[in-house]
């Protein structure tokens, strides 16, 4: 079958890769689309040193298993099961965790693969693939409302005009937050005014917000989103930063700030607001390619200011 | 009077200082006890830009008011009580405040001072002078407890053999946590052991505690206290560390640590601690010197290692 496989060598589509072998516990999956997301465009230049099928987000057909033939989408961390953190309920901080087509696990970017059964959810009818295929950043962006644990709604910012902050956006307007979103290219996120997002440029007042999120992806965006933080307030960080930064911690300490580390959320509350339309994901496509052009979509992913670059692997997808 | 006075040319001895006037809803309190604080040696070196007379930690008699000679401690922070942080509970982050003997108000390295009255503790007689003057830094330490909220018991890493890391073991291990302080001198801090404390040397395990406080003082103790940190833990950063550092906040976004900044804190429940004898804070006093000796006082205090030096500035104290 095709794959988009990643080698110590590079990245290239191989015509000739194994479908993947029927495991127990497990369900074979037909992809009919994956999403390119910065961490596969990361994981090609040498982090995590991964090997192996690229892609983990994805919506497909069960192939087999207690969902066969049902339009699919799933948690991509594969825990043990059997460790201390997964006794108390945090399976997606397994130390032993394989995670599709990150670590351990081949990924979504080929015609079929395999996933445990209990990670995969059922998509809504009325979802579309293009759709669907955001369920896990949708589900990140969820997943501060469950660490935020009981919160207060009033005026929140978010750093960044890229596909997080934008979903991340939507997700704390749902929750009745008055959303600022900051970036330096919001002209193109103006269909969020009509969601009840206000956009802005660069400058924010300071010491203003009970709740920042940093989705900028730039070291800059931390102190920023300090400066912005009312005393006792939270910032979300959202992305991970692989280098080294100067930071200056002592507003942290001075203001009493709280901040929270934010990752992969659960994929039950992205569904539900993606079949409800309270989340809009389809303005952040920028291109739809075939699997059979993934290297030129992977050029197109990486051009500056591009989002969401979907992979569609057979032509029944809407 | 005497006052030790810091101005733009440094800090010295002032004999011809005048007393503070006494001001509606203010009481003119005559230092028993004074504590040197790391936060006046940085004052000396410029933080804060502060101008007047040092001093913040202290016991003393009250002169005037509804305490009129009582044994009083109290809060160093003069909120406005108008704006919306005061209205909102969070006087200590008033943006309008003057702190004692930190930010435009004069502190009690002086025969005498005044202070809000509302502030004001009055000190139960089973605690000595040389206890009570520990009711900051107590405070301090019973903060985390308090940001906490709800909270499991189980094994807690203190880093840092400081003052204020032997004061928050000893919170910890009051609350019923599993307490470990770690720090390159923990020999002198052998007396924390009956209290419950284990100590040890640099190392420690990678990922194994739900709660870390980190009270180093320096900057390797932030990534040092992530790496320590459970997925889904919490890192209290209690130092202010004055200039900018290097550091990878990666760990905070995969693991998903919770980092709250943690500064001043509730003088009751630090009382409370000091008179049930729960909190042990002789063990930290290092040397004892009148107010007429306050220029040695600062620099011994001065000296590596040396801990906390307190300054009396009368013969009446215990």
């Amino acid at each position: 079958m095709n794959a988009f496989v990643l080698t110590e060598s590079g990245a290239e589509l191989r015509r000739d890769w194994p479908r993947p072998a029927a495991r127990p516990g497990w369900t074979r999956v037909r992809t009919r689309v994956a999403g390119i997301c910065n961490t596969d465009l990361e994981l090609m230049r040498g982090y995590m040193g991964f090997c192996g099928v690229l892609g983990h987000e994805f919506v497909g057909i069960a192939l087999d298993g207690a969902f066969a033939g049902a339009r699919v989408v799933g948690g991509i961390n594969f825990a043990c099961g059997r460790c201390d953190e997964c006794r108390h309920g945090s399976e997606r901080h397994c130390p032993k965790r394989q995670v599709l087509g990150i670590l351990g696990a081949d990924g979504v970017f080929a015609e079929e693969f395999v996933i445990p059964q209990r990670n995969l959810l059922v998509v809504p009818g009325k979802v579309s693939d293009h759709a669907a295929v955001f369920a896990e950043p949708v589900a990140a962006a969820c997943e501060i409302l469950e660490q935020l644990g009981a919160y207060e709604v009033g005026p929140a910012l978010v750093l960044g005009d890229g596909k997080l902050g934008a979903l991340v956006a939507q997700v704390l307007a749902g929750a009745g937050f008055e959303v600022t979103l900051v970036g330096h290219h919001v002209a193109r996120l103006e269909w969020l005014e009509k969601r009840g997002v206000t956009l802005a440029a660069v400058r924010h007042e300071a010491r203003r917000y009970a709740l920042v999120v940093e989705a900028t992806g730039s070291a800059a965006g931390f102190a920023d989103a300090l400066a912005a933080t009312k005393p006792r307030g939270t910032v979300v960080l959202k992305t991970t930063i692989a280098s080294r930064h100067e930071v200056d911690l002592a507003p942290i300490v001075i203001n009493e700030i709280r901040v929270l580390g934010s990752r992969c959320g659960p994929f039950g509350p992205a569904l539900e607001r993606l079949a409800e339309g309270a989340v809009c994901v389809e303005e952040l496509v920028d291109g739809v390619f075939p699997l059979e052009r993934m290297e030129h979509a992977v050029r197109r992913a990486s051009e500056k200011g591009v989002r969401k670059i979907l992979v569609e692997s057979d032509c029944e997808s809407d």
